[in-house]
C-alpha cells in the first residue's frame, strides 16, 4: 500500500492524478486542492481546480477545451449576456449544476470539504478530494494597467495576456488547513507536487499557515514534478510569471522555488542537460517524457512520482 | 391617456397585462407585482411573478408550461439532480440565466426594482414592473401535515394537494413599499386587480404597509376581476384555499374579498346569476367573458376594465 498526497492545482494536477489513481489504491491518495482561484459569481460559489480535478479523473471533462463538461450547452450563460451580465467567465449549463449544489449545500451549512466529498463521489472517484482550506483565500493579481484584480479576472477575462507585478494570498492569514489536510501530508508514503503553477496553483496551497512546515517536514518523501519543460508552460502563464516575478522560467528557476521542501524533482527529457544544475539546488533530478498529452507517458510518469518501480 | 396601475401575481395577471398593454399606451402602465413567492435557492433570487409576468408579456413564456420561457433545455437541474441536490423547483437553463444576472445584480448593490426594471427593459417591455417591496417579504403557508413551509415548497414541491390551514406573510411588518409602488396606486386613473389568488398573491400586496390603504383610498377607481369562474379557479388553488381559509370560493366570496378596496368587479359570463349578489355586497358587477385563454377575451376583457368603451 503505498499513501499519496497531491498538491495539486488544476490541468496538470488533474492528468498526473488520472496516472496515480491508475498505479495504486485509489483509496489511498488523498489531493490537497488550490482554493485560491475559486470565485463567488452570479451568487455561485465556483471551485476551477477541484472541479477541473473531479471531472478529468472521472473522464468527464471537456477534452478539447480542457475545463468544464463534455456535452454542454451554454443557454444560461447567452441569457446572462442578453441582460448585458457578466459573461467573460464561461459556465455550461451542466457545469452550472455543480455549482448550484456546492452553492446550495453552503447555504444549508455544509463545509467545503464536505460538499467537495459529496461531488466526488457522485462521480465515482474513489479518492478523497479535500479543499486546501475551507476559509476564504483569494489568490488575487496586481497587473500593470488595472491594479489588484481577482485571479480569474486575470486568468479569464484578460486571457492572462498582461503583465503581473505581483501576486497575494487574501485571507491567508486568517485562514486553516482543511480537517485531513496536514494529515494527509504526514501519513503519506509519497507527498507530489503536481506540475501546477508553482506560484498561482501550488503557492496558494502553501500560504494557507502549516501548510508549507507540513511539506518541508517531509522533504525526503516529496516528488515534484515540473510544469516548465524546455523554458516554457505546457499551458497556462506559469513561464511569464515567473519571469516577471523575478524567478527563472526553467527547470532550475522551478528547483530553486521547491529545493526547502522536495528532495526530488522530475523534469521532461527535454531538459535532461539542466540535471546537473538541479542536482547543484540540492535535489535529486530524475529525467522522464512528462508531457501528458502524448500517450503512455501518464502513467509511467505517474510510476515515476510514485516509486512504484521499486517497491 | 389612461394611467393604469396592475396589483398581479403570476399567470392570470400577466395574461391580463398582455390585453391591457394592447389597448393603452404601456409608457403609462405600472405593473405591481408580488414577490411572497420569491425564493433563494442554489444560492439563486428566484422572482416566479415577477419573470412570469415579464415573460409572458414578451411572448417568450412556454405557452405549454405556462411558466418558465420558451426553447428550455433542462441540462443544470438534470446535473443538480444526479448530486442528490434540490430538484423539485425545476428551472430552465434559459430561465437560470434571468435568475444568475438578479442575483448577481443584487451582490452588487442593485436594488430589486432596479434589477427587475433592467430585466423588463432588455425583454423589450414598455411599461414598468415594479416589485411591491424591495424588503424580504415572503409567503409562508402552514398545511396539515407538515406545519410552515414557503410558499414554493408548497405549490411546487406539495404541487398544492395538501390541505391549508393558515398563510402568513413574513417580514410584512418591517417591509415597506418599493419606490413609485404608493405613487402609482395614488396616480392611476384604473388601478386593477388582476385575477390572481386573492389570498397569496394579492394578500402579500396587501400586507405590505401602507399598499392596502393607498388601494383603498381609491376604491371608486379600482376594479377587480374575479379569479373564481363558477365556483372553481382557473388555475391553481385559489379554490380550495379559500374554502380551507373560511372564504367562499365563488365570486361573492371574492367580492368580500374585495369589497372595501374595489368598487367594481368583473365576474365571467358563467357567474351572471350572482350579479345581484355582488351588487348587495356593495359593488358594482360587471358581466363579461373572462377566460383568456378563449380567443378575443384578453383584449376585450381590458378594455372593459379600463373602461376604454366610454372614454
Amino acid at each position: 500500500m503505498t499513501r499519496v498526497a497531491v498538491l495539486a492545482g488544476g490541468v496538470g494536477a488533474a492528468r498526473l492524478l488520472r496516472g496515480i489513481v491508475g498505479v495504486v489504491d485509489p483509496a489511498e491518495v488523498t489531493v490537497v486542492a488550490n482554493v485560491g482561484d475559486d470565485l463567488v459569481l452570479h451568487g455561485l460559489h465556483i471551485s476551477p481546480d477541484i472541479d477541473t480535478v473531479i471531472y478529468t479523473v472521472a473522464g468527464a471533462i471537456d477534452p478539447e477545451r480542457g475545463w468544464g463538461l463534455g456535452g454542454e450547452t451554454w443557454q444560461a450563460m447567452e441569457s446572462v449576456g442578453r441582460y448585458g451580465g457578466i459573461d467573460w467567465f464561461n459556465l455550461g449549463d451542466r457545469d452550472l449544476g455543480t455549482h448550484l449544489y456546492r452553492t446550495q449545500r453552503l447555504s444549508e451549512g455544509a463545509t467545503l470539504s464536505e460538499v467537495t466529498a459529496e461531488i466526488a463521489e457522485s462521480w465515482g472517484l474513489g479518492f478523497r478530494v479535500l479543499p486546501v482550506t475551507e476559509g476564504a483565500l483569494r489568490t488575487m493579481v496586481t497587473v500593470a494597467d488595472e491594479g489588484e484584480i481577482g485571479f480569474q479576472e486575470y486568468f479569464v477575462r484578460r486571457r492572462h495576456d498582461v503583465a503581473v507585478t505581483s501576486v497575494r494570498f487574501d485571507g491567508s492569514e486568517s485562514c486553516e488547513p482543511a480537517p485531513g489536510v496536514l494529515d494527509a501530508i504526514a501519513e503519506a508514503d509519497v507527498v507530489v507536487i503536481a506540475p501546477s503553477n508553482p506560484i498561482v496553483s501550488i503557492g496558494p496551497l502553501l500560504a494557507v499557515p502549516g501548510v508549507r512546515d507540513a511539506v518541508v517536514a517531509r522533504r525526503e518523501s516529496v516528488v515534484a514534478v515540473s510544469p516548465i519543460v524546455a523554458g516554457a508552460a505546457l499551458k497556462g502563464p506559469a513561464d511569464r510569471m515567473l519571469v516577471e516575478l523575478g524567478h527563472d522560467a526553467s527547470v532550475v528557476g522551478v528547483a530553486r522555488l521547491y529545493r526547502d521542501m522536495a528532495a526530488t524533482l522530475v523534469v521532461d527529457d527535454a531538459d535532461a542537460s539542466s540535471a546537473a544544475a538541479i542536482e547543484a539546488e540540492g535535489m535529486t533530478c530524475v529525467v522522464r517524457p512528462t508531457i501528458m498529452s502524448e500517450p503512455g507517458v501518464t502513467e509511467a510518469l505517474a510510476r515515476t512520482v510514485l516509486g512504484v518501480e521499486e517497491r
